[in-house]
């Protein structure tokens, strides 16, 4: 029989289905990517995009590694104040915020599991930077890193890159994300995803890599077939308090996951995204230790199937491979 | 400057886009129905389906005019126990329930808008007729019933059909509207819904179109551009409670307003399905009028966009055409 599995961070059901289908039986949305032969995000146009915001330069050189710029179609503009009103019965302010485009290679084709271990430090460093940066601005409570791979996963550059968003509020889901675990502690005392990580080592059948500091797995109760998350062992709320060997070792993880699905499905569309405490949280003081019921994490989202009234009706989710096996292929291959 | 808006009902915040984009600006997802030659829902083949579990047949005919089946591919399976339990730290059961196909008319190739009024009935009768019938079960918590059209909608077969599901827990996303209408009802003691009605007619520039018994309007902070709801004038919590008047006059605008996004998308890929209170909840007794917190409606969710990384990972929404701006085209349209 298919079995229903309640994600533990979310109180959302699953259903898993007991025959597991098998990679080469998704029929894959269709990849395509866009062609730009005039990208102007490549090296040599810097003068066609909005003034850069910072970038990494290779020494001796006008050259760059990695470069962050205003996003060149904002949703939030960082100028202004939050003008909180009601309208009716309704809330409405003003779209402060910041949207940055986070250019991970001057390299247009480049991959990125393909970016070789020094330039993915880079690239994780710059998404550090940029936290750290827009953190001190309180007027935002949450910001998002996150990639779109593929057509069919919303990317609208063929240029490898991420997006930053910062915005005033804290975005729904993971506001979900934070009273649940918040609520777990609460009952617990201790920190959900540290149980959930000792539970994956302990079980390992859903675990796809684990190295000195991160762990990818497969979650129990995951929304999308071959959903992969990774996440460092120590624990510790906030992605901007990663330290140097943390981000080697992440780059190391995230590009092997990513290659993985790439063997396995062939270049699949996909979205990640890191999910880290918001902001205005202090994190540390002389009489509690802050943030013990957070701790941030990167969610990888292939995107193989279509979603259906069904699960925007419901926000249940149907699981044609279980994650056991998902995380099956994903170890055996590569 | 852009707005931000929040959803009065699930407490979740989007983006309204101040220069609102027009529907022929909309670069539509492919839309191919699928050709079935051999379609095992089309009169004729009624012996190679699962026997139906009830059908409305022609006067004096073995004809039908509306079937439901049980599903091809079910996810739920009617026998069994729930048989609950922990693994590890997590939570499965059974996946006990129902998934029933709809099938809304003989003909392979009528749209839902083009089915007539008398047939409209009989799809709506059928509706409500299935959700008496699978309440009266009571290992099941909730019952969806919802429509994939095109696609890119997750549609699976060409016949114009609907689906039902019966799950043995209420579904995160209607758990979210239940109980942030059961916390507006505690602080106001009034149903958030006729509130949002009242404030709709008064405002009027988001309404589309109006009956005797029921309203069509685009939400304030809407997820999708262009979506839609239908809901009763009367307050009420459950569909099936729904009178033989407002049947007829519920056909008549689901039809209106599926006609304008035909006219002005060129039959655009979208959901439609109905939330209503879950089962086992006594609605009424001598001392309370239960169920005054919730009134039950239909969304509508053309699926013109695609979901990024930012839409998965933050749970928040961007509106490329602001609500006001959808309702005047569907008002105008037709």
């Amino acid at each position: 029989m298919h079995e229903l599995r309640k994600d533990i961070l979310l109180g959302r059901w699953v259903a898993v289905m007991s025959e597991s289908k098998a990679p080469s039986e998704y029929n894959l949305l269709s990849y395509k990517t866009q062609e730009e032969r005039n990208c102007i995000l490549c090296p040599g146009r810097e003068y066609e995009t909005p003034p850069e915001i910072t970038s990494v330069r290779m020494p001796r050189s006008s050259k760059w590694w990695v470069r962050a710029l205003p996003s060149l179609n904002p949703v939030f503009q960082i100028e202004g104040d939050l003008g909180r009103k009601g309208v009716g019965i309704y809330d409405k302010m003003n779209s402060i915020g910041a949207n940055e485009i986070l250019i991970e290679s001057p390299e247009h084709t480049v991959r990125p599991e393909d970016l070789g271990i020094e330039q993915m430090i880079r690239v994780i460093t710059l998404y550090r930077e940029r936290i750290a940066d827009l953190e001190k601005d309180s007027r935002f409570r949450y910001i998002l890193i996150y990639k779109d791979s593929g057509v069919d996963a919303g990317e609208i550059f063929s240029h490898p890159l991420s997006f930053l968003m910062a915005t005033p509020m804290i975005p729904k889901t993971v506001k979900d994300e934070l009273d649940n675990a918040k609520q777990y502690f609460t009952y617990k005392e201790r920190c959900i995803f540290c149980d959930i990580i000792s539970e994956e080592l302990r079980a390992g059948e859903r675990v796809i890599l684990e190295t000195k500091n991160f762990v990818a797995f497969c979650p129990y109760a995951a929304q999308f077939p071959f959903e992969s998350w990774i996440i460092p062992k120590r624990h510790c709320c906030a992605f901007n308090e990663i330290t140097y060997e943390e981000i080697e070792d992440m780059g190391l993880i995230l590009m092997s996951v990513l290659k993985k699905l790439r063997i396995i499905f062939r270049d699949p569309p996909f979205n990640y995204y890191i999910h880290t405490a918001p902001n205005m949280i202090p994190r540390r003081d002389h009489w509690h230790t802050l943030g013990e019921d957070f701790h941030w994490h990167l969610e990888i989202m292939p995107r193989l199937i279509r979603t259906s009234g069904f699960e925007w009706g419901s926000g249940f989710y149907i699981l044609p491979t279980s994650p056991e096996n998902a995380a099956k292929y994903l170890r055996e291959v590569g």
